[in-house]
């Protein structure tokens, strides 16, 4: 209760309308204290992965208390419901259709209301821009330490989906999907060390990563490690295996994007494993 | 003058120079404590209608002594004076080049001064950037609570634009116009339901919107409302009747940007009149 | 020490990935009642001198002991150093490549420092992301107030490029360079009216610029007294000599970027002078 409130923004809707600006200025109307924090604006457009994403990125770096604001809405208007979950550390207020798919995934104990206590929202609600008048002043109030039970009744029926799993073909084939293309064009695929503990291991063994028919045989430690226009596979900052190139754009050389499959061969196509150092 | 200081931004800057960040440190250098909140930097190039169009949507959301700073200023560096403006509950620091006009037009005893007290700007005075050595450090002592009248005289001569009002042809037909067009692609028009109470009465008629020679005949509640591909109008958030399409462009598909001519039609082409339900 | 802490951002990151706002949710983990200002994320991709151009351009406009955290990091995850340096009033966390060059060339007795007390980074450090992992910890641990020499040790070794400077080839003829081309079109040269004395007297001679073959010949006191689709010279709001055009894009029209050469050419080639007014 002491500090001052945070409360953090994820939408779809970019920066060259008033819709940010004008959901900031709900918040401070209720609460002219809290300290509100962009995350990112610029989510593909209804894209629901990813938001989820971004979120499920950047959260838990946010002090205890946090508020997140996640309005990525093409449902805005119909019956789809406003959501209030709480973790044991963090608040979010998203609409239901599956843009906290993530925070289930990943925390316990998520409690999950369904917002029902329209006196905390603007009036008139439009139908048009929920965002402004019901999710916005929710994340005000709440900035204020309203108690999240005054905001609607526990629900378990949320909408959720579940992330794309690597899947392991055979021994040697795993085949995992790309999450994301950040802005530097690295692809980050769903694939982590812990899928790929033998590449990770003191004798790795050779290794092949296909995506869109190309080959990429190399795993650095750092991006600037790559030669020049070389593709290769890092450790990226969120745990994912991201495939790269030093200064350049890999989505760009590989013509690839998100959902776009990714498989790793191990131990081929050389038959030669390299001696124990 | 108990609570931290609002200012918010809306300029033409963009953010891909230092500009923005720059304004931003003029006015916390000035007042530390104040909270700044960006509404809008994509506001078009040089376009007075657009940023007070921006503005229009967005400052009444914003808490009573909000300072909302607008920079879009062709003129900088010549003759045309900085203004600041006062409503009862918000105060308006502008070039005066009519991008305040939806205030005075909405707003009722508008104060307007012409900024003369050059003591409050920076020193020197650039004629390229007086959002950094006029507008911001105004905004920043304005946030001190330094009274408006230190900061010049009333005029009355300022300059203002009348925003574009929709036309009645005759009883069945209408014109208005393409105001914007937001960032999903919506075409936001000068037309409002109480332009076209028909529309929205127990037995509404038959109709055409009639945009670039195509023709939208429906009307929907929510953006998720319409079919696959269809363009259909809504009221929008703003108030104004919007033409859109479900997670699509409507002002791609029917081509159209701001300025271009809307016309409806009511009780036609059909005859048919529907049932009272 | 008495008033609310600034840190400000200058990063390559752009807004369409959740890094920036991770790096926010860092700091304010660390200090909750940090005041973060966005200078500029769309610094062009691993470019080093226009991350310390918009740098050098902004920071002296912000309070004494803000915080200025840049992060333009190619050489993530490799052996460059991470930074901080203090000049008199302000502080500086950067990467080790040169990216306060402009600080160091502008400012008088800059203390830099290697830092290396990592049990101020997160843990574990990633070699991908150390805008969050090391960089924006960093910065939330000086905004409160932590001693500059906690964090390491005193380098004089550190990486410096210098800007670049204009070349007098004869007397009536100098070259410089396009330093940067802003958002809207404008020209910023590294010329300034100390390198020009003649250009700023009572008694101008005529003058040429020459860029990419083209020749202006005017210079205005202000964007808006150009004639239309006239290009001609204005001294901008950082002191250069910026090439512009009133409302449009010189530098789409010259067909010029940065590093482009610039020729200035007095006295010719009409050998008329100007009679003393």
């Amino acid at each position: 209760m002491p500090r001052q409130p945070i409360v953090t923004l994820i939408t779809d809707f970019d920066t060259a309308d008033h819709f940010v600006g004008t959901m900031k200025g709900v918040i401070l109307n209720i609460n002219p204290d809290v300290e509100i924090v962009d995350i990112c604006h610029e989510v593909a457009s209804y894209d629901i992965f990813d938001a989820a994403f971004t979120l499920a990125q950047s959260y838990r770096f946010f002090p205890p208390e946090t508020i997140h604001l996640v309005v990525v809405d093409p449902g805005v208007g119909t019956a789809r419901r406003p959501l209030l979950a709480r973790t044991m550390a963090h608040k979010f207020v998203a609409p239901d259709n599956g843009v906290l798919s993530l925070i289930y995934e990943r925390e316990e104990n998520v409690e999950v209301r369904h917002i029902t206590s329209d006196h905390y929202f603007l009036n008139p609600v439009s139908n048009t821009f929920q965002g402004r008048d019901i999710f916005a002043p929710v994340a005000g109030w709440l900035s204020k330490w309203v108690e999240v039970d005054k905001f609607g009744d526990l629900v378990t029926d949320y909408t959720k989906f579940t992330s794309p799993k690597p899947k392991r073909v055979s021994d040697n084939l795993i085949k995992g999907v790309i999450l994301k293309v950040d802005k530097f064009g690295n692809i980050i695929t769903n694939l982590t060390p812990e899928d790929l503990p033998q590449l990770f291991s003191e004798n790795p063994p050779p290794f092949k990563i296909i995506i869109n028919q190309q080959e990429i045989t190399r795993l650095n430690l750092a991006y600037s490690m790559g030669k020049p226009s070389e593709i290769f596979a890092i450790v990226g900052s969120s745990g994912y295996i991201e495939i790269c190139t030093n200064r350049g754009s890999a989505a760009k050389t590989l013509n690839v994007n998100r959902g776009v499959e990714v498989g790793v061969m191990l131990g081929s196509p050389s038959p030669v494993v390299p001696e124990s150092t």
